[in-house]
């Protein structure tokens, strides 16, 4: 038997740290019950004392994990980090907290300020102090990456005498080489003391384009814990992609003497989830489960695929999920077939609930022949970001085209409930609705990306949205709309977005 | 001084056989331009058997480059291939044939069907016959990556000692560790006879999302020439991207003993541009030229930034032109001050042309306080899709909205020169204008991808429209468009992939 490699995925943490990627609970919960359906080990689900939204998230998936999945709450070396992360998961079954603190020159010098000692003693007592709550306690050598050889390993024994189960090796700015980032996991499997006890774990970053290959080359020299995130979503360029890592492990497992318990088949899905989720896209050359990853072009290459598939192609596409047959509901599908469907997508819902999107459901079964998961998945996005809205569309009719006047007339409920109706012109029609959504709802912002995505097949499927505006003090808020009209889409996004805006400054 | 690493860029050939990115012989000559302008060593400007476009890409580039770059030329083992591109280079200053054949087991058996020796007698005659038209011969082992250590060595050293100037070791399938394709590369340079008289160049695929890590194991190993392309296009998941490469050589050039020539501030400008001439875009957490590269969302890491900023951030996003001041134009900027952009931009253009595009230009000036680099390349490609129209557009009106039944009046000029009128009714507006166009262009087509661009700054920008058919033989074609009215760009665009579906017909 190979090496068990631990799949740390932390989506829901680091992953959300991308700029403009923030997630609300319940959003958090769908992409978790992907996370326990790929099988991994541990889910990073937030960093409790940095806000109640992520104080909530880490409880509520603590208790929606139970048996099957680790799951961490991050924390600063600070005692109260510490309390509130235990505070959040202690309804877990398998709870773990994870603390740390920066260890290479720079940020011990320009970020903390403190000495060597200093930091070795801080960390030491982060351990020790969350050891009093739980058996399970994960420490970071933040930016270990550019840390000292011995003095990283001086920090790792610490850590690991004071009670650390696992170890975590950050190349944080994603600087590394790959090859010299394996020698520093090498050095660390033969010189610090009692390593054996601890899991070694990595955690790597893509500034160079690097991540997976990082992530590899620790795993080769000795660590059995990767931290990863569905489509390498993460801090700037993200992090290691876990369909990435996972498919090379699963390539070269004799080699590496490795495996994972992942569920590859649900790759795909989880790809999707997270990208439709977050509003992050996925480019088409994206490893795995990019749109072209199992696409050929070239006439020798197609020649070459016909004759024997892998002389191109390493992976069959079904292993990641890719091309398999979808269930499809139509307008003749009653609640049960529904409602099974939504729960194997991972969402649940009864009563009124469940009536309300069984009509949703039927007005698109109305106008599309077939309504696939991608559609539902859409609705129920949509419908949970109806629930919170301050103002609420009415009415929006538009006229535009070549040589036209693109207007727009809208109609909005406002949040004393009273209807306010103006019109407006633009450059396009989608400038004539929001100048007309600015007429109503009077707040500084500044859209700074706009992307549509065919969420299925044909131009008859429903167009979703995503809009981020930056507000005056630079916060960003994503807002998302899914209908089969793009205007309407583009103006449930935009007031969705201006609607997260405005609850947040009250 | 350390070693110099030639700078190979492919996006024209192997980028361009990415489903969906193909590109006319203009849009080549623009990116070509911008590759000059990076200062890479080596342009790949096509594979000139394959079809008349690529044989006059490659002539056109060729003569384009002179002095400042070698243009290579894609070929076959195959002496018919070798003239073609010979004669496609023949006013090339540094014309160099890139030929090769399969060497591993599964290429050599399932998909060439010869044995061993047959494979090198091959690869020497290529290699001879080639040397007849150029003194600079660069040798292809395809699928190096999965072949045998020995055969491999007798095949490229049998190739130098026929003449080959370069030997090019590709990963095609993207299935190697970096570590194992560095020990190759290090094999090779071991245990060939004469390779100190050849450039070993890498060629790696991203299908485990390692493309750019393979590369450098090369580069370490001895390689001095990487095979790359801009925003990592290519087959499946694509190739090494040039930006991550070339700033991963910086970033390590004394371990390495490396450096390269390229100009990396031309990097975001090279990356905006293929994306908009492919319709391929870049997803946010792309390294080096994503929009999130360098961005900082959580509380902690923008403390660190703002105190230092490597405590994150190793790269300035200067060193790679990202936020840099741009040159705005305004409705008050005369044809001079237009031509000297789009000179700068890589465009050149006299007379009626100018004229033409400076009228369109007064336009968007008119429309936009500024007009920006990116609208300037967005008028430029649009009317290059117009001026081989079949079907032009002459009008479109559009109602929409909710709860309004969207509606499309289209009249459209046919290639008899008539005006021809319908209207329809669909899903949305795209959805009404397509069904409009498919009543007057009768021609079988699936609409495989629909993607929208806001390409520059604010609502009130041009949106980009990039839209995939599917022709009932399975071929892909890609239409674009390009106004402030996303009705308007989404007919153009759809009317730009079905007139190039029906031309190719004809």
């Amino acid at each position: 038997m190979t090496r068990k490699i631990n799949i740390f995925d932390t989506t829901l943490r680091d992953g959300e740290q991308s700029p403009g990627a923030s997630m609300n609970t319940e959003e958090k919960l769908v992409i978790a019950r992907q996370l326990l359906r790929l099988n991994v080990d541990v889910i990073e689900a937030g960093f409790p004392i940095s806000s109640p939204g992520d104080f909530e998230s880490v409880r509520r998936i603590a208790e929606l994990a139970g048996e099957d999945a680790t799951v961490a709450g991050l924390t600063r070396a600070i005692e109260k980090d510490i309390d509130v992360a235990a505070d959040a998961l202690k309804y877990a079954k398998r709870p773990r907290i994870h603390t740390g603190i920066g260890v290479s020159p720079s940020h011990m010098r320009d970020k903390l300020r403190i000495t060597e000692d200093q930091c070795i003693e801080r960390a030491v007592h982060a351990v020790k102090y969350a050891k009093k709550y739980v058996e399970d306690v994960q420490f970071y050598a933040e930016d270990a990456g550019r840390s000292d050889y011995a003095f990283l390993a001086k920090v790792i024994q610490a850590v690991i005498e004071a009670g650390a189960t696992v170890v975590n090796i950050p190349d944080t700015t994603g600087y590394s080489l790959p090859e010299e980032f394996g020698c520093r996991i090498k050095y660390l499997m033969e010189h610090v003391r009692g390593i054996e006890n601890a899991t070694v774990s990595v955690h790597c970053h893509n500034d160079l384009g690097m991540a997976t290959a990082l992530a590899m080359a620790g795993v080769k020299n000795g660590a059995t814990q990767v931290e990863c995130t569905i489509n390498g979503l993460g801090e700037r360029a993200g992090n290691t992609a876990m369909e990435e890592v996972v498919m090379a492990i699963r390539m070269h497992e004799a080699e590496l003497d490795a495996h994972t318990d992942i569920n590859t088949r649900e790759f795909i899905k989880a790809s999707r989830l997270v990208s439709s989720i977050t509003g992050m896209n996925v480019q088409a050359n994206k490893a795995i489960v990019g749109a072209n990853a199992f696409a050929h072009s070239s006439g020798i290459h197609q020649d070459g695929v016909l004759k024997k598939r892998d002389t191109y192609e390493i992976i069959d596409p079904a292993e990641v999920g890719a091309g398999q047959s979808q269930i499809v509901l139509t307008a003749r599908s009653g609640h049960a077939a529904l409602k099974h469907r939504l729960e194997e997508l991972g969402y649940e819902f009864e009563g009124e609930q469940l009536d309300s999107i069984y009509e949703a459901f039927l007005r698109v079964a109305d106008r599309k022949k077939e309504v696939y998961d991608e559609d539902l998945e859409s609705l129920v996005n949509e419908r949970d970001r109806e629930e919170s809205a301050l103002y609420t569309l009415e009415s929006v009719q538009v006229s535009c085209g070549f040589p036209l006047k693109p207007t727009a007339t809208l109609t909005l409920q406002n949040p004393e409930g009273e209807l306010v109706t103006v019109c407006d012109f633009g450059t396009g029609p989608i400038d004539a609705v929001y100048k007309a959504v600015n007429q109503i709802i009077e707040v500084e912002n500044d859209l700074s990306e706009f992307s549509v995505q065919a969420v299925t097949r044909g131009i008859d499927a429903l167009g979703e949205v995503t809009v981020r505006v930056k507000a005056e003090g630079g916060e960003v808020y994503t807002g998302r709309g899914a209908d089969g009209d793009i205007i309407v889409s583009s103006t449930k996004a935009y007031l969705n977005a201006l609607n997260r805006l405005l609850s947040e400054k009250r």
